[in-house]
């Protein structure tokens, strides 16, 4: 039988309470986030009779997960990273916002300070015996001016789609770097083809995946930070063309406009043998205020 | 301004195949959860106007929250543990089954495999300086008729607070011990009077409860497993009379019925000094199905 006691005044009260709504100390939005939580968690428990077996291995899971650091890796599998844009593209639209390279995920394994190189860098530190890339391309504004002086901050996996200080085998930002434009707005990096990523198939994420019916893939990609002073801050992706998962990512973060064509050849820039050759830019919208310049708040590793 | 993209039929397809229905493999209920949660997920996240630096404060808590192993203290402090246990109750009510000793919560605490004893036992290991505790009572059925052969599955903290196994300074099994009882239904215990728990200051249940304005305190108490064969397993505590926080519990498990009455005396049971006694007897009900007599299923630590 159904029993549903989130409608009675008596339960209601003690979340009330529970949620610090009778007292005045502590933050007034926190109890509020708590209450509306609490609430939607007890009619979930209510509309779908919810097992206490159910409820002791949902709290199990938590803990397994934030043992493992893979809470990023879970919002981003399940589609809320992504909804997250959606949600601030509808915000831009309503505002009159548009225009610009299209913003795409973060994802959880951005590492702040990487070395910082005027106008090219070399990623690799030559160890991995990944096809050479050559990337290249301007940061432009919404005339397609170049924008001089932008920070190209960018990273990427090895060729066993790990990524460095998450994979500890790696060394120190390896394929980590940030790169600051020349006059024309251009960025340029050496660095090697990325494999796509695939979440750990030991981790908790793969293990909700599974129960979905879902794999855990992602085509092979770059991220980037591109931000420069009167713009405002972009985060977004390169996926590669050519990839089994351009299209079909776990983590829902290939959009259109940021599909990055690879081109092979051989014997180029210098390098013997196979090369891959992209060339991306980077549109900014104009900063309506200083606080559109910067990224927004996340809790990040930093090396 | 607020935009709202949960009832859009692109956001919810979208939400449906992050979900997994819209695919054959993995688990029906799992899906359904999953699609419940993410959905009720996005209308609070718009309803409140959650900003993206909250949520991502949010994932970085649930990796702290899990790093911790603190999820069974959250849900118990924010009562989402004492709300199962009314939902248990009233499904009871509903069923026809009720009298016998209320139940309440477990707490995130319990070790399984403690030493096994017959009629009585001792449970502390000599070395906490608290007051000698002889605890002792019954277990009956609903005409208050003997079980002989129950199993009286009792843990609770020492003088600071803390359970063994968690607090690693304590000897293995430390204040944890299974007593079965004799022909009389007879369990007897010399333990020590516990402290209050408090949450780890430095915890993230502590955390969230401090923006809540609320304490993370509870009184004194003994927590307990009962059961025998052709009755329902019952899981309660007694909470000590005389504590501050005896009904303001942060964790709301003190119920009627199910506060212990200390008393304290001088030079009894042969041992010197301030002596605390508490009886408190326990009466089951009849299990209707062998399932009734087992535990619920939960991950649960075992030394």
């Amino acid at each position: 039988m159904t029993i549903k006691l989130s409608g009675t005044e008596s339960v209601q009260k003690f979340f009330h309470e529970a949620s610090g709504l009778n007292n005045d100390q502590g933050s007034p939005r926190m109890k509020q986030l708590v209450n509306r939580i609490l609430m939607d968690t007890i009619r979930i428990i209510e509309d779908l009779e919810v097992t206490t077996e159910e409820f002791w291995k949902a709290v199990d899971y938590l803990n397994r997960m934030g043992a493992r650091g893979e809470a990023g890796l879970l919002v981003a599998g399940l589609g809320l990273e992504h909804y997250l844009d959606l949600l601030l593209d509808a915000q831009d639209e309503a505002a009159g916002l548009t225009g610009g390279t299209p913003r795409t995920i973060e994802g959880p394994l951005y590492v702040a300070g990487a070395p910082l190189s005027e106008g090219e860098t070399r990623m690799d530190d030559g160890t991995d015996p990944g096809t050479p890339m050559f990337l290249q391309g301007r940061v432009v504004d919404s005339e397609g001016q170049p924008i001089a002086g932008a920070i190209v901050d960018l990273w990427h996996a090895n060729t066993k789609g790990t990524y460095s200080y998450f994979d500890t085998t790696q060394s120190e930002y390896n394929l980590r770097r940030r790169i600051v434009t020349d006059a024309e707005g251009r960025y340029r990096a050496r660095s090697i083809v990325p494999s796509g990523y695939g979440c750990p198939p030991d981790g908790t994420t793969q293990e909700v995946l599974n129960l979905l019916g879902r794999h855990g893939n992602r085509p092979a990609h770059i991220h980037f930070f591109i931000s420069a002073p009167g713009y405002r801050h972009l985060t977004t992706q390169i996926n590669l063309s050519g990839d089994e998962y351009l299209w079909d990512d776990f983590a829902y973060a290939t959009r259109d406009g940021l599909v990055g064509e690879v081109r092979f050849g051989e014997n180029l820039h210098g390098v013997e043998g196979r090369v891959a050759e992209i060339d991306f830019s980077f549109q900014l919208q104009k900063a309506q205020s200083s606080a559109q310049e910067i990224i927004r708040d996340r809790v990040r590793a930093e090396a």
